[in-house]
């Protein structure tokens, strides 16, 4: 409503107090920061409330904030329409040793083509990217890559992942495994996300550990902890 | 007092409800993480209450929280210890066209040379780096830099930068201008925060001349966004 509506919530402004909503934080979206702007030239007064946001709240899986790099946005596959720019940027991030924050697509108020067509205002049932799907689409860039013959492929079948479901929600989940496995996993209603870690310290490894998928998950965990003490030492 | 006391937090909830307040996200300080961790262990049960934290509520200044890389922290210098880690960062993340957030050192219960010799418990006041500080270290790093006939320098005194202080309450102010004039500007109260822009997109830099110290941060705002629009033209 905020994208095409904008102007009504600011007209009733002038006589009244609005309170306009959000999840998350207000200006995770550029339309909140084009509402505000519009606001602020009709000098409209203003007043943010900040709030937790997944930015943050990613945090609770035990990964520390500031060694996320870049956040990416994971989009729905089509059947012709397959984009790789946030396997670009996952593999940008571990690189250079940063964990990456996949936000994963939401689809609502989607129209079918058909009804696009004929103009019917019929919308399809809404739709939510989930981890398991989200890991899919990252394996199936790396096997293209592979088949292409590409070297340093930074993430494979067995590379470690998070997926974090419900954050801040009272039946919040949270799941460290491979991609592989997270292919596999049902972690319930959404919204869900995905990360990648990079290079882990060692307080960050002990608390995904806490979440680990099965005892071979946990192992490897442990084999990245003995290898960085002994890059260490 | 987290810091040395968590067993004692601990203890108390085996017989009571126990609510430990922190300022911005929880999982925003490594201590917090291994409080959680320690009650895992212990199988003392926990809730997380998300909190907005400066990691995204920096959104108020109109750059987009996706478009900002790592995080840096911007620490006092002091006559023998000066570290260029931030610079290094900020100027690797501009490279990619990012947004970078500079979080500023905070000293508390900080002890004098002499007073920790002593073994006196004597505290200094609090310190709390200013926005304006921090812009004048990064021009010292600069500098230096020129002065060593170092190429492809990424930053200079007229490079645009935000200062931000005391995000979220009443009194919060943002202030675009040069690297340069932030070192003469005077945010008042901490606690501040500096961001340093990369690639700005038409959205991004009209939010930004809302807080533009003159009418020449203006022009110069209007100058890049020109550039840009003959850039993708």
């Amino acid at each position: 409503m905020v994208e095409n509506d904008s102007d009504s919530i600011l007209q009733d402004s002038k006589n009244e107090d609005i309170v306009f909503l959000v999840v998350g934080d207000p200006f995770g979206a550029t339309t909140h920061t084009d509402l505000v702007l519009r606001a602020r030239k009709k000098g409209i007064q203003y007043r943010v409330v900040h709030n937790a946001s997944i930015l943050n709240a990613v945090g609770c899986c035990g990964l520390q904030l500031y060694n996320f790099g870049e956040t990416v946005s994971v989009v729905f596959w089509t059947d012709t329409w397959k984009p790789h720019s946030f396997y670009d940027k996952i593999t940008a991030n571990k690189s250079r040793g940063m964990h990456t924050l996949c936000l994963l697509d939401i689809k609502v108020k989607e129209q079918s083509i058909e009804n696009l067509m004929r103009g019917k205002k019929v919308y399809e049932p809404p739709r939510f990217l989930t981890a398991s799907l989200a890991a899919e689409q990252l394996l199936e860039i790396i096997q293209q890559k592979r088949e292409k013959g590409e070297k340093d492929i930074v993430l494979a079948e067995d590379s470690l992942c998070v997926g974090l479901a419900r954050v801040g929600a009272d039946t919040q989940t949270l799941l460290a495994c491979t991609l592989e496995q997270m292919t596999s996993v049902d972690l319930g209603p959404p919204l869900h996300s995905l990360v990648i870690p990079g290079y882990m310290h060692p307080l960050e490894m002990e608390m995904l550990k806490q979440f680990a998928l099965n005892d071979s998950v946990i192992d490897m965990i442990e084999t990245l902890e003995r290898n960085s003490e002994h890059s260490q030492s």
